[in-house]
């Protein structure tokens, strides 16, 4: 008989409660029984309205405390994710943390310090591009050494619009972060240099903020990187990457969509919505992360400055089931 | 804690292995406690090769019979389907069938006529197109009025090669049989009549075997459908679809692939292997069985003729986990 | 000094008058040194606002005959065509007729029998397609041999919509006509059988026509045509053509078009009047005939049936100066 | 009857005899009278292949001053164009010049302030791009307003490969000076700044040069442009150019090509040479020249520094007739 692993979960605002659902009813492995969020009215509907049974604690310390609890999610404002990472570390739970994982550079470090203390990889950060089958496609093609050694990477991050708390430095912090994510994955390399580019400002834009921008990587081998960051594009939710080789191209695939002869136009739709564009992925990386506790390991695709870049071989797409003794 | 359907599964050649792989490690809520195969030595191979722990019977007449298989999925040699089938009606099992149903149309009346004598729905055909996402998405527009009605489809059913096995009647019996099931429920309409002309034959098909043909399906409503079903085109796997409507035209999207420059030709990849086309069709098709018979219904997409054309509401893509007691 | 051709224009309506833009403005070697019309009043009117300084004759026999017009071409009201070309071959006079050649197979009989009796090609019917780039680029490849044999064509002739004139038969006589005339070209062969089908009416016609059609044609070499004729279907004039040969298949280029990603769609504009679709095609066509009959010789590409299928090589696209004596 | 504009060309290589073919053969409106080049045997050797009695001149100065040539073509080692453009100015005939108008920026304001001083345009750079109809089409939907104020461009030059003469400073000289050219036209806007940023080198070039390079351009509205410059890509001839607007994107279209499925690919062909790429915009662009002087003015798409950004009106496509008297 299959046995769960058995989750908490820290905060239950958007992101916490599609997980929640997620664990609880849409992978193999893994079921949540602890879950505590700010407002614990808004825990205790979720718990409620999913059907799942599961305890609401206090708070995140004592969800981490709690003896049933295996490993942690920890979804809740981003200023408390070291906290809360750092107690999981000490309780030596596995963590699967949503980005970032602190808001600070020597928070980061902290968290990276204790887990080599620790003698064991406990920290997953959640970026789900390396999970998408288009990335993964592309990063085949690279491997596969079809188009040669990467030399250039033109990329674009774009977004219909953003909201009135979006401040200009958040198009690198929340949004080129992913590209900062995928590309190191993708080429297997780092970043040396960094330079951002104003171009004329958009009229669409609110008075406050800085958009478009571009933003130039170097990496270590040489490769220049351009990323074209436009948050408020208007057309829809858009995301581009060409990788230019040494004899040849590859470029992301746009998402599968039924083209239409209508109206003067063959067209293809274009998604508006951030969150329909890597839905499959945020499965996969998930199922990733229970997989890897129940199997006694996990794999962080964006390991910490001071570890050797290790890379992990390519998780496997397919779900699998893991037998684990109570 | 979650229980599972215990299934039986009869026949563990390519697609009865992949059926108990998937129903025992990928899926959600479904378990194999059960399978046979008209070789034992094979059967027993399967089940300690996946280490299921699956009971070996006899026969699958044993195996149906067996208390603790709570339902039956058939993937043995298609003569054989129409009785293991009945049996498992007669046993009150939901039973999923891999196609075909029966190999007449007498043996298909048979299994309609008892299961309605049954006063159940117990019987799941497998054909894995209308859980495609392609397809999906194309019922979706066709829905949304956004083409008007439907008046012709051009559709083509390509293969790179077949064997010596495969005789001019399987472009119908094996091949159109994918497009005879997912256009009826694309449509929501029924086949009045069938021309099939054949054109030149190609050079690269075998003596014996008339290729490519085209078929001409004429709907209740009036639409026409197309099919070139060619099956030595020897460039890929390749299924079109394209629904010509009042005002605008919808095609099933094609595969999402990296697209290349290189070597004078602006290209994407086309899938040499069927297996490759559908695959994710094939996890949702099964998750559909093992949802609808732990809910207590099962929806046939490819009901009876003697069968009202009563539709079920497309079944939802994602994974569901149902509670059941013991 | 460069002479040129000197061209007299039978009918001074929309395509007569392009005629006489284009032989006069943009082509090299011809001028138009005679016109006339139905209407003369029109004719003088053309005449007067392209400054051409031609004469306008009281008739289409008075201009056949004037001493200076040295080949004719024929843009009046269809079913004065036969008489007109028969007139200019009884005068030894090349002429370039507008479809259709005459409105009877009769009449299209008693063209060939003349220009067969006068013991030279003296007749070009103005059909454009087969001098479109991209159906040259079509038929290179498919004269490659890089997709083998042609076994099937898919084609689809689509009109945004008709007025009240058009009747079903038209269909075959107007718009289909040029599928006949350029596939036959395309594939070097000839129809030997056809058959026409009528789906479901399309409630975007007017109720005294048949819309859409699909025809089906067989070639003497086996080779199967399906068009499908569509002359309300709303959203664009559009014309495809995708040939289906033993080891691959070769598709019509769309027109270039700019990309756009805007308003949550990525398309690319689709023509909506016919007249954009082949403009560059008839400038290339008109310059064939004048460079024909400036070399002595001319090539029809639909020659009569009488006639063996002697095709002509593929006309030089790049447009050349004759030098004429004379 | 037409009289036709009487060239002067100096330089018989490659584009001097193809310009030689282009205006005695294929444009309306001249012929060419007068030729010279370095090597007279050669210049000898291209009037009589091209059969076009022109009178062969001793050099450069003597064919400027021959009484019949109205214009002049400079077709010679770019090092002498400056040379031949002041001469012709102070002869007070049109001339067009070919890339570069001089190989230094003194040269290029010597011939400026030489055509100031003449009191009447008269020179014309040799670029073509603003003559493509891709380019136009592009330009059409940028002034539409279709997708806002642009806001930044990504292009892209590449090159199969390219010789030993060619040096790292040409790549900004030779090659990039297209979209200098094309990308202001679009813009109607001027640049102010420039960076050049050199990625890890392919290892396809040779020894002496850097490429890939990356050129960043700022115009005076603030629109930032990435370049890429790759010579040595190996798989084709590509020029990319992608507006990205306020409200949308627009892509230059791709060269139209017939679309393949043969070989486990969805392919289209990508040119390999440069000269197939934009060859109806030469013929475009010299009738322009041709045009201009005929009609007694011509523009410059390319004006001096020192002159104001006048845009001349979009020249009209279609190639027209001019009528001269001697």
């Amino acid at each position: 008989m299959k046995m769960a692993l058995k989750l908490g979960v820290i905060g239950t605002g958007a992101i916490g409660q599609d997980h929640i659902r997620r664990c609880s009813k849409t992978l193999v492995g893994s079921e949540v029984v602890a879950v505590t969020d700010i407002n614990l009215e808004q825990a205790a509907k979720v718990v409620r309205e999913l059907d799942i049974g599961a305890e609401v604690y206090a708070d995140g310390h004592a969800l981490i405390a709690a003896p049933d609890v295996e490993a942690v999610l920890v979804c809740s404002w981003g200023p408390s994710h070291e906290e809360y990472v750092l107690a999981a570390i000490a309780a030596g739970k596995p963590v699967f943390c949503e980005k970032p994982l602190a808001v600070t550079a020597e928070g980061c470090r902290h968290i990276v310090e204790a887990e080599i203390a620790s003698g064991r990889r406990l920290v997953q950060v959640g970026f789900m591009r390396p999970y998408d089958q288009g990335y993964r496609a592309l990063k085949s093609v690279i491997d596969s050494g079809r188009i040669g050694e990467p030399l250039m990477l033109h990329c674009a991050h774009r977004n219909p619009r953003v909201g009135e708390n979006y401040k200009t430095d958040m198009a690198i912090t929340d949004t080129l972060i992913h590209e900062l994510n995928v590309l190191r994955w993708l080429l297997n390399d780092d970043y040396v240099s960094v330079q951002v580019v104003f171009p004329r400002k958009t009229s669409k834009a609110l008075a406050h903020m800085k958009d478009p921008q571009i933003v130039m990587l170097e990496t270590a081998r040489g490769t220049r990187i351009d990323v074209e960051v436009f948050v408020n594009c208007q057309y829809g939710y858009d995301i581009q990457c060409e990788v230019v080789g040494e004899s040849g191209i590859a470029k992301l695939p746009e998402p599968s969509q039924v083209q239409l002869r209508s109206e003067a136009k063959l067209s293809n739709a274009i998604l508006m919505d951030w969150k329909d564009r890597f839905i499959a992925a945020y499965d996969v990386e998930l199922q990733d992360f229970i997989d890897g506790v129940n199997a006694g390991t996990i794999t962080d695709l964006l390991p910490g400055m001071a570890m050797p870049l290790r890379w992990p071989p390519m998780p496997v797409c397919r779900r699998r089931t893991v037998e684990r003794s109570c």
